[in-house]
């Protein structure tokens, strides 16, 4: 199966996503002072007894970040005896204590629980985390306090089995390509420790679109599951907590984005070249978006008012909203084709219609002529139809005014 | 059951619908003549020997006419030992030579067969028309042959029963007004016989209203039927031949009327009356019809070159014609709200549409991604469509431009 090799490109693709050693290094220095700071801030002010280790987690404690997009998490692991609130209490006054020392600028940032986020002097990103030390999934209290034993386990099978390393970056780059890239809602696709795991399963990166070809939603469960029987799109067994899916977050959406892609790879290779080749920025071509949005209508709406939230949450709420004015726009006649949220500086609602303006007159299907409630039907329109009731086949209909003809309306009205 | 009486109406309404004698008299007296002249003429020509007998059929013969719209039917009835295709030649000639004697004009016309019209001086019209003499169905050779077992049935009946004949007009009067009295192509409803034999099952046409109602088109039968086991909305069983189905024209739409009208009937007796009142003719109101044609889009199509069939055939292809372009027009996205076929001397097919024209663009719906034939579908549209494939939850889709917009187009090319 001569179709079936990586096309030549892959070498070269592979060696540009791999960190190189001089940014490398700089980060690890810029790592290890943070982590001594931390360390110290701690024994000064006291709480030793509370805290168990300070430790980085992720992709960079892994070694399998991509150039240019590493996230650096250092974990403050409490023991259980701390009590949940003052977590993040302690956490906020270490780090800011430690950023004085540091001459770096702190973020309060929000995900499931607040964290903090240091600004180095030359620009490099720390985030802040509290959690729990744990030594295996029955003792996690806190999601977070599950992400060292991930590290450790994929650290674990890294050490033994380096080459992975590049396997698990081509497939993180070709995800984020993708679009697929992460497990918030407004991605709804694979983290990175679901891709580490993938390509731990099957081997290389080759091996896991193989089979991914042959996935099917609703239908694929990778590893054994131990955990309350459920419907996901995809189950890939934790392989620290045979209870827990890490593929919860992956919509129906981002999996069948991945299995295309793989039935396109088995029947092209090289389309594996092109698409990990794209720097993921898209060039603004003025015409060509004109172009675009001629094509059926195009519905934006931007939203400036609204709540001081996380990004997480605004994506929720929009999501819903969106979803709701398309139920109700596809009820009232519209055909929706697609709809998007974007969230940036503003929110973006964005629909794309086959029309925004319907028909002043539609039609409404009765009851069957012989069913008794088809008196009250008759009774109840032919007042309020100006066209008289009529009998097509074996039903009673009506035309009448539509009450929505602008798809503005409904957007007003959500 | 007090609503489930006659409302009193119906009394004078019946009244009306019997024919006056002076009416009577003046058409018993010209359809005597007429037959003497043909039975002399049958003599002087030595055809005799060909024939049977000469007889009025239908409602004429039976007494269940309504006043100003009677149909004469004047059958010569032959031996079966004449020969099929002489049948028609012997009726023209006795026909042509009885009209110069009378002084009366003669139309030929077709049905299922060529038949001839005898048009008197005073404006009556009477059909001349050959058929086989037969005493029982089993011997029935062309369809007309059975008429004169009809009538001798319905006949035999009403002589020991003759209130029935006041139910009976009653009841044609009523299919008249709901536009299903007639089991030609263009009405698809319930022909003269038909309504006799189901007043003489139900005794009644209140008995028969109730009745009705319950109906369920596909799932009625009346009487014992011996015929081959097949589908019709309603099968009402020939009282001459058990394996025939006098019902077989009426339409799951007449039947639905019928029923619909029935359902009313016990709600509010009155409406029998209203809808017995009318005469059948529709004021002309240009302002009416104007409003009436703003509500929605309405397409009119005139057919002048037509060729010189009989109406029945006609509104067979017409038909034919007006489903095949609602068919295509619906399958292109267009919504009919209904359609109807005119045939006078132009005939006129009208379409009641929610918009004559559709949005320049669709979207289309492609196969699972998962599936094979979904790399097909990608080759096929990437080149064809403007916009690019997209993944919406499960399955590609594309946004392309509509090969027809205009209804008008679809038309001109049916």
């Amino acid at each position: 199966m001569s179709y079936w090799k990586y096309p030549e490109c892959v070498d070269h693709i592979s060696k540009k996503l791999t960190p190189e050693s001089s940014e490398r290094t700089k980060i690890e220095l810029d790592a290890q002072i943070v982590r001594k700071k931390i360390e110290e801030t701690i024994i000064e002010l006291g709480y030793s007894r509370y805290i168990i280790e300070v430790e980085y987690q992720g992709s960079f404690a892994k070694d399998t970040w991509l150039p240019g997009g590493l996230d650096l998490d250092l974990f403050i692991l409490f023991k259980k005896s701390v009590n949940k609130d003052l977590l993040g209490e302690l956490c906020r006054e270490i780090t800011y204590r430690a950023a004085e020392k540091l001459g770096a600028k702190v973020l309060k940032k929000y995900a499931t629980h607040p964290y903090f986020t240091l600004v180095l002097g030359d620009g490099i990103e720390i985030d802040v985390v509290p959690a729990y030390y744990v030594r295996s999934a029955e003792e996690v209290v806190t999601p977070v306090d599950r992400t060292p034993l991930h590290t450790r386990y994929v650290k674990g099978v890294l050490e033994k089995n380096a080459k992975l390393k590049d396997e698990i970056r081509m497939f993180k780059k070709l995800l984020k390509n993708l679009k697929i890239y992460g497990a918030e809602l407004k991605t709804q696709g694979f983290s990175g420790y679901l891709a580490e795991i993938l390509i731990i399963h099957y081997g290389s990166l080759r091996n896991l679109l193989f089979h991914a070809s042959l996935w099917r939603p609703w239908k694929t469960c990778i590893g054994r599951w131990k955990g309350v029987p459920q419907q996901f799109p995809l189950i890939v067994v934790d392989p620290v907590d045979s209870k827990r899916n890490v593929a919860a977050a992956v919509s129906v959406r981002s999996l069948s984005k991945l299995i295309g892609f793989a039935l396109f790879f088995r029947f092209r290779p090289e389309i594996l070249c092109c698409t990990l080749e794209k720097d993921g920025t898209i060039e603004v071509n003025i015409e060509r978006i004109k172009d675009i949005i001629n094509k059926g209508d195009y519905v934006f709406v931007q939203i400036t008012n609204f709540p001081p939230m996380p990004e997480e949450s605004l994506a929720g709420i929009y999501n819903r909203i969106v979803k709701k004015i398309t139920r109700i726009a596809e009820r009232s006649g519209f055909t929706v084709f697609r709809n998007k949220v974007i969230i940036s500086e503003n929110i973006l609602l964005i629909f794309h219609l086959e029309s925004t303006h319907l028909p002043r007159y539609t039609i409404h299907e009765g009851p069957p002529i012989w069913e008794k409630n088809s008196i009250s039907f008759i009774l109840k329109w032919i007042s309020e139809s100006e066209i008289w009731p009529f009998v097509g086949e074996e039903r009673w209909y009506i035309v009448k005014e539509r009450k929505t003809r602008n798809f503005i309306e409904i957007v007003d009205n959500v």
